[in-house]
């Protein structure tokens, strides 16, 4: 154990939420070192969460814990769950949020967290983040076997998501997220444009924008061009050089994305 | 000493003010654990910070040092106290900032910052965030005895709150503060409504719009309805259930609350 | 070496960027110890993040090392910078970030982080702050020689800044940043004010904004007053006691100061 715990929830920064959580861990491993991913997704937004885990955790050390409290359903009959994946833990409501990481990289163990032994002894039933989450996190960062926290669990719920069609010279996707920068990252990878030319032969639109070639990096165009290039994630890109594609273009999350050549 | 100082501020997150503290601190103790309740208090909001500060600090493990500094009165002859509280360390302007906190728990030690050789050596007149609270944090975190701190204090600058009206079959309170979701938490605790019925008998109106029942939790009612509810604090609150009642309602911090059964 | 490294980027705070880069440095050392300085720097904007390093680092202990991503030439020619300042370590890309700081207090030694064996092994063009100077951070505060991070540099690339003009009874200057509580800081430093009168007789002027004397603490006016003081840098600030004085006044970063006695 390496006593990181991550935290990813809609619950604001700065909001006394984050901090009762933090208080909760540090009061049962006061050694814990805590890590905020992110306080600020959408609240309630499932998918944004299941993005930002599935690209944020798998940074982080073997060993690591990563919480996630985007919780809609908090208080209904939905499971809480923990899962392993390449080494690292995971704890969230079983609404999704894990499923996308857990499509790349299948849970080599899978519980539902059901024992009430390891959680705080009064459980509200609008905030699980403090009183299921938090002591459960800061247990197994203190060693906690994960098999001690409930049953196993066989499945989780799956969230599903536009699928990427990838044809003899076009390929259809869409717009999945949006950085902070404005950047439109779409959900078709470098390795569906493995054969596909760079040259501006190819094409990329989105809504009625379009562009020429795939490029390598935003300073190989003049600012204020819309470019295409393999983003540091390995997804299709399209940026704005210097400026907010999202802003300039009115593109939003789910917008159709085809490259052609 | 658990080494852990968590920080309350009105200066942004992102601050150089925020920097500067923690420069200061980790200069004085290299080991200290910071941990950020907020950088996002409205500015110069102190009756924001108090409840802030009430609802955060006591989550944190005995001996967690708690700075606040949201403090219009910098540089005038506004006092600093240290309080302990519950076995917790407490920083703060004395401007009513730690009253909320110490009205449910009264102090066990309240002392007068003043002793000079514990702060900066130079004090700017503008920031004492920086030149006083930062460096006597962490002295304290390093084990300092807190009666070196200055003389005791016999009492602290008091905020005043709209007092709760509990009735034989009515309860009049108002919306003390908004969370992050827009949900409504009024200052109406759980043991005032210890004998009311959570049936629909029981109404809850706030401004012209109005509730029947106290639920469990949110996901007891249907997407885009008024709920009330006990919160995770222990205070009736007001929720839309999926969205944001704050915004829905327009209501504001203030706005009276009343129960009647 | 004290194992902190604080981060200053435009990244977002919650963005997956800002997580990615921890999560390599904590991946490389495990008990490094990260503070965020910033996340909220405008997109792209490297005088800001220049004057935020240079109002931040140096309250942190020498040793620690200050890691700054502001990166609009990111996969350009542009080089990586290593600066050794007052015992502090410095990485960023050689755009003017650490220009300002520099001119302050020259760097003892600088090198060019050229050196790919310290990278990740797969560097992309589009994020440094991961690939490069992420890796580097975490292997410095496991006592990584700087040395061998690459050649020595000769000179970084410097930002202009407006000339301050100090006159026999007139000093011309200029905002040059705006806090979060909206106060006016200008570049006229209080050396140059030494000599000044504090007294009504010296007026100071922004844009059609007047005001007499220099005061000592915001509290020595009534709310609601343009007030002209030392700010705790060393700056002459403009602030309206109790409110914003940027937004009151309608005044940007780079309107002319003028102070006359």
């Amino acid at each position: 154990m390496t006593g990181l715990i991550t935290l990813t929830t809609d619950f604001t920064s700065g909001s006394h939420y984050v901090a009762a959580m933090k208080g909760v861990i540090l009061s049962i491993n006061p050694l814990a070192r805590l890590i905020d991913v992110s306080h600020s997704v959408p609240p309630q937004d499932v998918r944004y969460a299941a993005i930002l885990v599935a690209e944020s955790a798998p940074w982080f050390p073997p060993g690591s814990i990563h919480v996630a409290v985007v919780d809609p359903g908090v208080g209904s009959s939905r499971r809480s769950l923990y899962a392993r994946i390449d080494g690292r833990h995971y704890l969230a409501p079983d609404n999704g949020l894990l499923s996308l990481l857990a499509a790349k990289s299948p849970p080599s163990c899978l519980i539902e967290v059901a024992n009430r032994e390891y959680w705080r002894q009064e459980v509200s039933s609008t905030f699980h983040g403090r009183d299921i989450f938090a002591p459960v996190a800061a247990r197994l960062s203190l060693g906690l076997d994960s098999m001690l926290l409930g049953p196993p669990a066989r499945d989780m719920v799956q969230l599903t998501w536009p699928e990427v069609r990838v044809m003899a010279n076009r390929i259809e996707g869409s717009v999945r997220s949006i950085d902070s920068f404005g950047n439109l990252i779409t959900d078709i990878t470098s390795d569906m444009l493995s054969a596909v030319p760079r040259a501006e032969s190819t094409t990329i639109r989105c809504d009625e924008h379009e562009t020429a070639g795939i490029y390598g990096t935003y300073s190989d165009q003049p600012e204020m061009t819309l470019i295409a290039l393999i983003g540091s994630s390995g997804f299709l890109e399209l940026a704005i050089v210097g400026d907010s594609a999202a802003a300039m273009l009115g593109v939003r999350v789910g917008e159709r994305v085809e490259v052609r050549w």
